[in-house]
């Protein structure tokens, strides 16, 4: 026998949480929820995108929302105020990342009996998420006009886990350095099969552009 | 004797990071060498700032640069384009911070027999660096107008850890929903003594008064 068990922790860990995301994902099918996670930098504009994802959805599902910040509940807040859904907002305290077990927990104190499509605002962050599976059916990032085209260059795993990217702030494209055409790029190096869309919150028609992608992606 | 050995994980880690980053500024020292350490989100405009106020004081300092990235050249070629100063780039492999060790090693790949003023940009997180003292004499966080004025409500460690503030991209503030005084506020909510300057690249002026703060700051 080998006198010294390596450990190795990362992979147990990442390892692990894939095994209990699978099994979440598997409660998730027998209770008839569908389950979107989205992540992101900073201040890309996960929560103006997805209020108006959820006010474009609402009339054909019951939604429930899944808010998480280290610290704050103003994001839990502001769906709420602006969508009337049901929230849970989760304060990680300096965790950078959202675990499938945190995950659960969240989806357990928000209910399930009630909701068929649940959101989750992961924490801003466009390194750590990428590694934890939530248990989540869909994988939607974000990358605003305001962070640059290059991004996929440096951070390749949060843009090859995306199940779709969504361009957002599209509106103020004229004020920065940014190319739609090379982020496209980028994003296709990374991941050659992701969908790809481009949207400014104030313009609707570019919004009904991705409800009509998660339209034809939820699955009960 | 207890039979059970408890061991903090988190807290030896970043205990025993703290400790190696204490040994490096004190090595620091004996090289009359100033660090200072930038964070910031993905995009808040690290680099651009950074290319700025190199060229402000190459002609008062041998300053030597270190670019981190969880992948890609992009920002050491792009410094050493626009600045000529000597860099080095430092790709993480999805670590999502830098410790000592990891500033450690860099500075040595560096060298610092030429060189009296070290930049060094860290991962594009707004989370993971701030757990993690470099070793840098000084903690510069830069905070975009397009992340949103409520970021320092949402990421308070790294705000608390922060010498200076400085919001970048006051160009495009009519675009964005931003107050400077709401982020005034809000950053200093979490640390009153933070300095706090608003900049853009395009005002020239305003990269001036970041440099006589980094001037009366740098000792040796």
């Amino acid at each position: 026998m080998d006198p010294v068990k390596v450990f190795q922790i990362k992979e147990d860990i990442t390892s692990r949480n894939n095994k209990g995301a699978s099994d979440l994902k598997k409660y998730l099918k027998e209770k008839d929820v569908f389950y979107i996670n989205l992540m992101s930098s900073p201040g890309s504009g996960k929560t103006s995108l997805l209020i108006e994802l959820i006010n474009s959805l609402k009339n054909k599902f019951k939604i429930g929302v899944i808010e998480t910040d280290i610290d704050s509940d103003r994001d839990g807040k502001m769906i709420y105020s602006k969508t009337g859904c049901k929230t849970v907002q989760i304060n990680t305290n300096n965790c950078c990342h959202i675990t499938y077990q945190m995950s659960k927990e969240a989806l357990e104190c928000l209910g399930l009996d009630d909701v068929n499509l649940v959101f989750l605002e992961n924490i801003g962050n466009l390194v750590c998420p990428a590694e934890f599976d939530t248990g989540a059916n869909l994988n939607l990032v974000l990358l605003s006009v305001c962070e640059g085209d290059d991004k996929p260059l440096k951070y390749p795993l949060m843009f090859e886990k995306a199940d779709a990217v969504i361009i957002t702030k599209t509106d103020v494209l004229d004020c920065f350095d940014f190319s739609i055409d090379k982020a496209k790029h980028n994003i296709l190096l990374r991941n050659s099969k992701c969908n790809i869309f481009d949207t400014s919150i104030f313009d609707q028609a570019s919004i009904e552009v991705v409800k009509d992608y998660l339209l034809k992606r939820i699955f009960f």
